[in-house]
């Protein structure tokens, strides 16, 4: 595989005077974000599944991310919005019908809601999202403002965290199962069906950016959407470690009843 | 002034069960919610107005804080897109002028500017953003959507944070020049300017939302067209807290060189 060096990385972006050659260079550049920036890096995760966390602050973490997982199909249907090509229409669709299910069929936003519910969280509550942190709202929001926004190479690329989730869903499983009473095999059901449908999503946006930034500038355009998507899953771990690890909850947000 | 209870307020909104029934009773809850939810009761800016903060954590606020300032234009702009009445518009312009200013004058983000410059920021990098917080961008950005994404009607209340500004901007121009040796009357002319222009703004804003939200669903639609712009700035100070003075610094942002 290629070498690049992204030690020029911002925030926002890979910085000046990088330039990417072909697909090689771009998918190491990608990698490499994934290896920095993805956010199983993030000292809430690892609290989380090493068991260091108590059940009130999982059910903050439960919460607020329920708020991204039920974001994800709008998120997808605004990324169809950008494409008149049929084909790839069809191969998005089958994202939203992963976390919507079908009539009879649970998706992946159900299968969140099993988590919630069995960590003892209302699930009128939940789905109300009137006590997620701003944060969490301003980032998942991001996400699909981004996909309205920029271009459709861009919206596909910002989807390639999904490259690094196998890792981290695995991890999860094992560690929430084996550190907290309060979880089991049903209530993660969620993570297991995810590890075989984020490989084949990645795949696909993985193979679809290798063939369609051409130019130096769209493959920077896609790393920096990699970027923003890492900004996007941090910012909401950021937020979490501040309200329920510091114990700086904002106005009106979740205040855990158990420790 | 009319009493309201909004023992209920959430994150997001007022909650349920209120009914604010006159322009009386929508003037007092935005009064409630500027007293409760206004970032002047948040502890970065106790830090930031005692004194107790070092330059490296005034230059971060700064920092970030430009990228606010700079897209308060972008936001009116956005406001003024909402409006086929001309009056209004008129009205409206003036706020882009005060931040834009004119052809050989300055406006508000100029006086940023050398407040940043006064701080020993390259201005360069500071208007390139790349440094700045992930979060502050999603909070900003959220705020722009949310003028072109909502009615009118709370486009226009999104800005009435203006009521409670110039009694924080008070305080932070007494309490920065005397604590802090490195910000002077010439780099604080930007809030001294603000001290005039934030209360006009916000009494045309009061005068608009109490004359034109004519049902409780739209006083309370106003109210949380308030709560909404609460959280913009809280998240900012969240984000500089976390990063800056609990010591989180996400990847790739602006790290201090001055303790």
């Amino acid at each position: 595989m290629s070498e690049v060096n992204l030690s020029g990385m911002t925030a926002l972006s890979i910085g000046r005077g990088v330039t990417l050659n072909n697909a090689s260079e771009l998918e190491a550049a990608l990698r490499h974000i994934g290896a920095t920036r993805y956010h199983n890096h993030h000292p809430f995760h690892k609290l989380l599944h090493s068991g260091k966390l108590n059940k009130g602050q999982v059910q903050a973490w439960a919460l607020n991310r329920y708020y991204y997982q039920s974001t994800i199909p709008l998120k997808d249907a605004m990324v169809m919005t950008r494409f008149r090509d049929r084909a790839t229409r069809l191969e998005w669709r089958h994202r939203i019908e992963d976390h919507d299910g079908d009539v009879g069929t649970e998706g992946g936003i159900e299968r969140w809601i099993k988590l919630t519910e069995g960590l003892g969280l209302d699930t009128a509550y939940v789905e109300s999202t009137e006590g997620i942190l701003p944060a969490t709202r301003f980032a998942v929001e991001a996400y699909v403002h981004f996909c309205r926004d920029r271009s459709p190479l861009e919206a596909i690329a910002s989807s390639l965290t999904e490259l690094f989730a196998p890792s981290i869903h695995e991890e999860r499983i094992s560690g929430m199962l084996e550190h907290y009473s309060f979880v089991n095999n049903d209530t993660m059901s969620y993570f297991k069906r995810r590890l075989t449908q984020a490989p084949r999503d990645a795949n696909f946006a993985l193979h679809y950016v290798r063939e369609h930034a051409t130019t130096p500038e769209q493959r920077a355009a896609v790393c920096n959407a990699l970027i923003f998507k890492t900004n996007v899953l941090w910012v909401q771990l950021d937020a979490l470690y501040h309200a329920y690890v510091e114990g700086h909850i904002p106005p009106g947000a979740f205040v855990p009843k158990e420790g």
